[in-house]
C-alpha cells in the first residue's frame, strides 16, 4: 500500500523499542529449535504415518495440558527429577512444571476422568516435553514424544500387542536397522535371589550399573555383596542370552544349592515372556527384530513385569528410540490397581534414525507447490487472481505473483519455487481467452482455453499425487 | 501376567507416595483442559481441513519453541503484557515466558534465519499459547492458535490474499454465519485529523473506547478534546458505513473547513481499501461475508494499514474468530523495514462456532473402529491375533479381544466399541477354515474363508471411507 509507513504509531514503536536490546534476547532460547518449512513437512509426514499406525491398532488419541502440578511428576518419579524440570510458580502461587514426559499426565487424566470406561482403554498421544539438560547433539530442551497406554487387560496378548505396535510403527516409519529387546523384571529379580543377592545391599545402585552395562562395576558390586564366584558368573551369563532357548538353558544351569523358590520365579517369568513373545509375533512384530534381554532394568520402580526397549544401533549412544513395559501407577493416584502397558517413543530421534538410513539419493524434500500463476502486466492481474482461486478450490496448491514482478523475473520465480506448472497470463493470452501452461519439468508449453485450465491442472496434479 | 504385582518395588512405590497428597495436585491445572478421544478426533479433523486450506494457498508451516525469552514479548507488546504471561526463570537464570501468541516468535524466526530467502515468504503455524487469565466460559489458560504471515509484498493483492485465505478457511471449516470486517487505520487516523482531534489528547484511550464501541464514552472523549458537534457527528457516522459506497459518501461529506490534507488521507486510504477488497473477492473471499468497518482500531501499535476481524456473530461476546492486518515488526528486531500481513485465528473458538451451527442431528462423532476380532476359546486365540495383524496391514482399524472375555461378552464389547464388523473365530470356524463375519449395522452374518477375510473387509472398509 502506498501509505504504508505513514502511520505515526510505527515510528513511536521503533523509537521506544530500538535495537539496543541484547541480541541474544531475540534469538531462539538455548537448547530449543525453530523448524522451517522443509523440516515441518518431514515431521508432519512422519506424524501422519505414526498416527495411521496407532489408529489401525485401534488406539485413540488424547491430549493433556503442557504443564501440570509439579507434584504429579515428583509423585511418579521422585524428588530427584526436579533438577531436570522447568518448574515455576504461576501468578496464583501454584507450583507447576512443564511436562518432562507424557505417561504421568495421561494416567492422571485416566484416573481423573476415565476409570469408569469399559476396558481395555487404548490411548495414544503425541506432544512436546521439556527437560532442563545440558544441550548436546541430539538432545534438546524441548523435544517430542509419541506413545501409548493400554489400560485394563492383564494378558500376554495385551503386552504382545504393545510390542507389536512399537515394532510396526518404527518399521513402517522406515527404520530398517531395528533391535527390539524384551525382558521381564522377574527374571532379573528372581536371578538376583538365585545368586543370593542380600536384600540389605544397594539394589538401585546395582540396577544402574546393569542398565548401562558397566560389567566391571557389576562384578565389583556382586563381589562386595558377598555373591559367590559361581553365582556371579551364572548371573553374568544372562547378558549372553538373546533368545528364549538361551534363557531357558540358563534357568536350567542355576548354581547348585540355589533357593528352589527363586529358581521357580525365574522359570515362571521366562514362561510368561515366551507367551508375550508368541503373541507379539502373531500380532505382526517382525521376529527378526526381536531379542531377549533379561538385563533391561528401566530406571523407574513402577514397572511390574515385561519391559522392552527398541534401538536403532547405527545411532550409537543415542540409539534408543522407544522404551516401555508393564506398570501400575495406581499407587500414585490411589484407587484400584490397574494393569497397564505402554511405551514412549522419541519422535525427534526416530526422525534422525530415518534420515541416517535414507539413501543419499532419495530426496525427503517433497514439493509443496503445484502451480505458479504469473500475470503479465496489470490488465491480466484480476483474471490471474480469479484463476488462482479456481485452481485452489479444485485442490491445487497454487501461488499467484503478489510482487508485481516483471515477466523475466516471473518465470525465474516460478522455477525457484519448484512448482509443477507455471501459468502465464498476459494481454495476448487474454485476447485468445486462453492461458499458456508450462510444464516446468518437461519444458513443454501448451495454450489451454481459460475455461479448461482448472480441469487440465487438476487432472495432472491428482495423477502426480497418486504416484507419490 | 500371572506374576504381576509380585514385584516388590511396586509396594515400595505405593507406600512412599501414598494417597495422602492433596487431591487437587492430581487434577488438571486450573484453566486448562484434557481432551478425550472424541474431542481429539474433532480437533484433528479441523486441523487437517485448515492445513489443507493453507497449503492450497501455498503457505508453508513453521514451528517455534513453546517458550521464548520474556523480552521478545515485552518488546512486541509492552511491559503491560507481563501480568498476563506465564513467565519464569529457568535454572540458568534466563527470563523466559510461555508464548501468549505466535506472531512474535514467527517473526523472530524470520529475522533470525529467513531474511535472505526470496520474497514473498508465506508461512503458517499451529500451536498452543498461554495466558494467565481468569478462567471463564470459552477462555482457557492454554489455547490453540493458527495463523499466517505473508512477508515481503506491499501490494493490494497481497493483503487481499490474506483476507481471502481467512474467509476461505473459516467457510471450509463449516462456519456459515460469518462476518469479515475490513478497515484501514489511515481512514481512522485521517478522520480524526479531519475532525480536529488534537495531537496532545489521549489517543490510546480513545482507541480503546472505539475498539469496544462505547459510543457514549467516545462522544464524551471527543467533546472533552474540543471536537465540534458537527465534526463529532461526522466521525460517528463512520460506524454506519458497511460498504465502500457508504464510506465514500462519508468522505464526500466532510465537515466544512476541515483540513484538505486530512481529507485527502481518508480518501487515499479508502481507495487503497477498495483495491484490497477487489483483490480479496477475485481471490475467492465470499463477498456476502465482507463488510467495511472503518473503526477497527486493533490494540497494538505496529499495525500499518489494512486491518480486519472475522466474527461468528452467534457467539456473542466471544464472537471474534480471527484478527489481523498489515504490520511491520522490523522496529522490534532491527534491520530493514519489511511489509508483512498476517492473521491469528482462535482454533478453540472456531470449533465452538462450528459446533454451535451444526444441526443437532449431525453426529460429529466419527467411527474409529472398523473391525473387532473375537476369538472364542483359547484354541482360536493365536489365529485371531494373526488375523488382526493381517487386517491392520491392509489398512483396517482393528481391535482384537485382549481381555479373554466369554463369548456372550465379546459381541456386546464389539457393539459397544461401535465397530463396523465383528469377526468370530471359534473351534467350529477353525474346523471349517472360515470366520463368521457379522455386519453390525445390518445384522447380516456371513461365513468367509479365512484366506479371504482380509480382502472381504478391506473392500467394504475402503468403500465406507470413500462415502464419508
Amino acid at each position: 500500500m502506498a501509505i504504508t509507513g505513514s502511520y505515526p504509531g510505527l515510528l513511536l514503536t521503533r523509537c521506544r523499542l530500538g535495537a539496543d536490546l541484547p541480541m541474544s534476547e531475540m534469538r531462539v532460547p538455548r537448547g530449543t529449535r525453530d523448524f522451517g518449512p522443509s523440516e515441518m513437512r518431514q515431521r508432519r509426514h512422519l506424524e501422519a504415518k505414526m498416527r495411521s499406525g496407532f489408529e489401525r491398532f485401534a488406539y485413540q488419541e488424547v491430549q493433556t495440558p503442557t504443564f501440570e502440578h509439579l507434584d504429579l511428576f515428583t509423585a511418579k518419579s521422585g524428588q530427584g527429577i526436579v533438577s531436570e524440570l522447568y518448574d515455576f510458580l504461576d501468578k496464583g502461587g501454584r507450583a507447576l512444571a512443564l511436562r518432562p514426559e507424557l505417561t504421568a499426565a495421561v494416567m492422571r487424566f485416566y484416573h481423573e476422568s476415565m476409570t469408569v470406561e469399559p476396558k481395555p482403554i487404548k490411548l495414544f498421544y503425541y506432544g512436546n516435553c521439556f527437560r532442563y539438560d545440558r544441550p548436546q547433539k541430539g538432545r534438546y530442551r524441548e523435544f517430542w514424544q509419541m506413545g501409548c497406554e493400554l489400560i485394563g487387560p492383564d494378558t500376554p496378548e495385551a503386552v504382545g500387542e504393545v510390542i507389536a505396535l512399537g515394532v510396526t510403527l518404527l518399521r513402517s516409519a522406515g527404520v530398517k536397522d531395528l533391535v527390539a529387546r524384551v525382558g521381564h523384571l522377574e527374571v532379573l529379580n528372581g536371578a538376583l535371589a538365585v545368586a543370593g543377592w542380600p536384600s540389605s545391599a544397594d539394589r538401585a545402585g546395582l540396577m544402574r550399573l546393569i542398565d548401562k552395562w558397566d560389567r566391571d562395576g557389576v562384578v565389583a558390586a556382586l563381589d562386595a555383596a558377598g555373591v559367590t564366584a559361581e553365582a556371579r558368573d551364572w548371573l553374568l551369563s544372562l547378558h549372553e542370552a538373546h533368545d528364549l532357548e538361551g534363557l531357558r538353558a540358563i534357568c536350567a544351569a542355576a548354581p547348585e544349592g540355589a533357593d528352589a523358590a527363586a529358581i521357580e520365579r525365574v522359570t515362571a517369568a521366562t514362561d510368561a515372556l515366551a507367551q508375550v513373545w508368541a503373541s507379539a509375533v502373531a500380532l505382526g512384530a517382525d521376529e527378526s527384530a526381536l531379542r531377549i534381554d533379561a538385563l533391561i532394568a528401566r530406571g523407574l520402580d513402577y514397572y511390574t513385569g515385561v519391559v522392552f526397549e527398541m534401538d536403532a544401533p547405527a545411532l550409537g549412544a543415542e540409539k534408543q528410540l522407544l522404551g516401555g513395559g508393564q506398570y501400575d501407577l495406581s499407587g500414585v493416584f490411589g484407587g484400584q490397581p490397574v494393569p497397564t502397558c505402554g511405551f514412549g517413543l522419541g519422535f525427534d530421534r526416530t526422525l534422525v534414525a530415518i534420515e541416517a538410513e535414507a539413501e543419499s539419493g532419495t530426496a525427503l524434500e517433497a514439493r509443496h507447490l503445484d502451480v505458479f500463476v504469473a500475470p503479465i502486466g496489470d490488465a491480466a492481474r484480476p483474471r490471474a487472481l480469479a484463476l488462482a482461486a479456481e485452481l485452489r478450490a479444485g485442490g491445487a496448491r497454487t501461488e499467484v505473483d503478489l510482487m508485481r514482478r516483471n515477466p523475466g523475473k516471473l518465470l525465474k520465480a516460478a522455477a525457484g519455487r519448484n512448482a509443477r506448472f507455471a501459468i502465464l497470463l498476459g494481454d495476448k493470452e487474454l485476447e485468445a481467452d486462453a492461458a499458456s501452461v508450462k510444464d516446468l519439468a518437461s519444458g513443454e508449453q501448451a495454450s489451454v482455453p481459460l475455461a479448461e485450465v482448472g480441469a487440465f491442472v487438476a487432472e495432472r496434479v491428482s495423477r502426480d499425487s497418486l504416484q507419490s
